[in-house]
């Protein structure tokens, strides 16, 4: 049921003596960082965020737009519609004013920027649906709370880029999570070493993710279940009590991996690279084509990269790898 | 290689020089506990000790039987065979004097004292070739670590109850076991919240493992998987963070539970009535007929109990509960 935004703020207020924030902002930037997708034996469940490259929304009631509206002023990318029907932080955004049962006041102006790579693994969409949540939310004064803006960003995620929670929860809430269920959605934070490092390595390719979903087996024998299933298990254990030497034993994906790498030319030179530089698991991240390796240490992750690029170099791709941290902090307002 | 045991006597005085122990003992008497195989979702791979009832061996050093050779003067139970070929405590001693590379030096008797009811999906064959192998370690005044221990007693387990280490595992160490694999073996101890208690629920009724494992699915889809994986992933991170209601979103089977209940008649009525109690999950433990339910304390559990007994009940089935701790100790000689 649609109700005045204004209203809305009264009410907000009432019910939350303690907030320092009287009114909502005019303007507001937002941060969300990219990450890993499919962690390892997790397909469609397991994520992390990853500090360093993230996508930002900067979103502005505006007179611009006529009531209800938006402009993209900037998509991020040139190859980023302007069409606030299909850019996900758009998207997200307008699920995020229906969600709240408010009705917009003014127009809306976005700016969107692009520091994740394009249909790249990384989690641009997640990043760019999540930033688009949560500067709406802040604009409306925060009517939603993390799980309602959680399933907002899913929704547009899921018009982009199927249905899937592990990059648009890692996103939003930082750290590793896990997507316990979809219907309804079920999202757990889990604990993690700190030392860990994620190693990220976007090789010079191009792979749909259409084509990338297509390779999936329909079903998996038994055999396969019981071990994916332990090495899930072994994961979650792993992160849990930081043996990291569990984790380097678990992170081995028996049903995606083997299906996507013949597809990814380059990605099995790479893994072998990683794992003879001491990587604590290397796979393949979201639906591709950035790898990456999670390691134990900075060093570790620095000599990973620098192997894992060379490998793919030697087959004649080009690659670039970054070292970050589990980013525990996920989304965030930036000061303007 | 053949040793002569007393050779292998004197080298493990001079290289630990901490025992206290100097010579091996003349007989021993050790009890395993038994406890619920494939927990939840966690077919062949999660198991879990539970207090109470289990399985007891006493071995000793006799002339009666020849050197290298056993007498079964007790099976333990009327129905369980006398032939140490057969018996899987023997069979697992028989596996830790080979392991050992020790020449039996005189002849074995054994007692063993059945507290697990037979085949009845609460880990009595696994308690029994644990309490066996823990036994005859002993007696050669432990040659064998856990992990060799462990490979023994599976070995023995193999032979009489299909190649699935939860059950093995837990009897052993004790506590919540996660097989991360059998190939090489890798076997993880979880930790578990301490107020967790375990409701085992025994119905009069026969399931043979052979027909238990002949009705498994052959293959699952993908959705299914995830699903599983994600519930797997969800138990493990909810043991470790003390997460009772993420423990009770998580304990749900999507895979063997739906095949064997149809087997199991009173099954789903009993979990229906767990569920209704403030069950944390409830599902077939081992191959069944048992059937557990997890709780988070004494009362409930006690109550939960009462209820799956009185839902069996009113399927024409008795039934007989009893409710424990997660036993973290595992198996243990026991003073005699």
């Amino acid at each position: 049921m649609a109700r005045d935004v204004m209203a809305s703020f009264a009410s907000h207020d009432i019910l939350s003596p303690s907030m320092t924030r009287l009114t909502a902002p005019e303007q507001v930037r937002v941060f969300a960082p990219g990450g890993i997708g499919n962690l390892g034996p997790g397909f469609d469940i397991l994520g992390c965020a990853v500090t360093g490259l993230g996508d930002e929304v900067a979103l502005a009631w505006s007179d611009e737009a006529r009531p209800g509206e938006m402009i993209i002023a900037d998509p991020g990318h040139p190859e980023l519609p302007r069409d606030p029907m299909h850019h996900s932080a758009a998207i997200a955004a307008a699920a995020v004013i229906r969600a709240s049962g408010i009705t917009a006041p003014r127009g809306l102006v976005m700016h969107a920027r692009k520091g994740l790579p394009l249909a790249g693994g990384q989690g641009g969409s997640a990043a760019s649906a999540v930033a688009g949540a949560v500067a709406m939310n802040e604009l409306l004064d925060a009517p939603l709370d993390r799980q309602a803006l959680l399933t907002a960003a899913l929704d547009a995620e899921a018009t982009v880029a199927g249905r899937h929670a592990d990059n648009v929860a890692a996103a939003l809430l930082g750290g590793v999570v896990l997507v316990r269920a979809l219907e309804p959605l079920d999202v757990v934070r889990l604990p993690f070493p700190p030392e860990l490092r994620a190693v990220l390595v976007h090789p010079d390719q191009r792979l749909r993710t259409a084509e990338a979903r297509a390779v999936l087996p329909a079903t998996v024998d038994r055999r396969t279940l019981i071990q994916q299933s332990a090495n899930i298990a072994g994961v979650v254990a792993a992160l849990a009590s930081g043996d990291l030497e569990l984790l380097r034993r678990s992170v081995d994906d028996r049903v995606v991996e083997p299906a996507r790498a013949r597809l990814l030319p380059g990605f099995s030179e790479a893994k072998a690279a990683a794992l003879a530089e001491g990587a604590l698991g290397c796979s393949i991240s979201g639906a591709g084509p950035t790898s990456f390796a999670l390691a134990p240490n900075d060093d570790r992750a620095q000599a990973i990269g620098r192997a894992m690029c060379a490998a793919y170099e030697r087959c004649g791709i080009t690659a670039r790898s970054r070292v970050g941290r589990i980013d525990a902090e996920g989304a965030r307002v930036l000061k303007s």
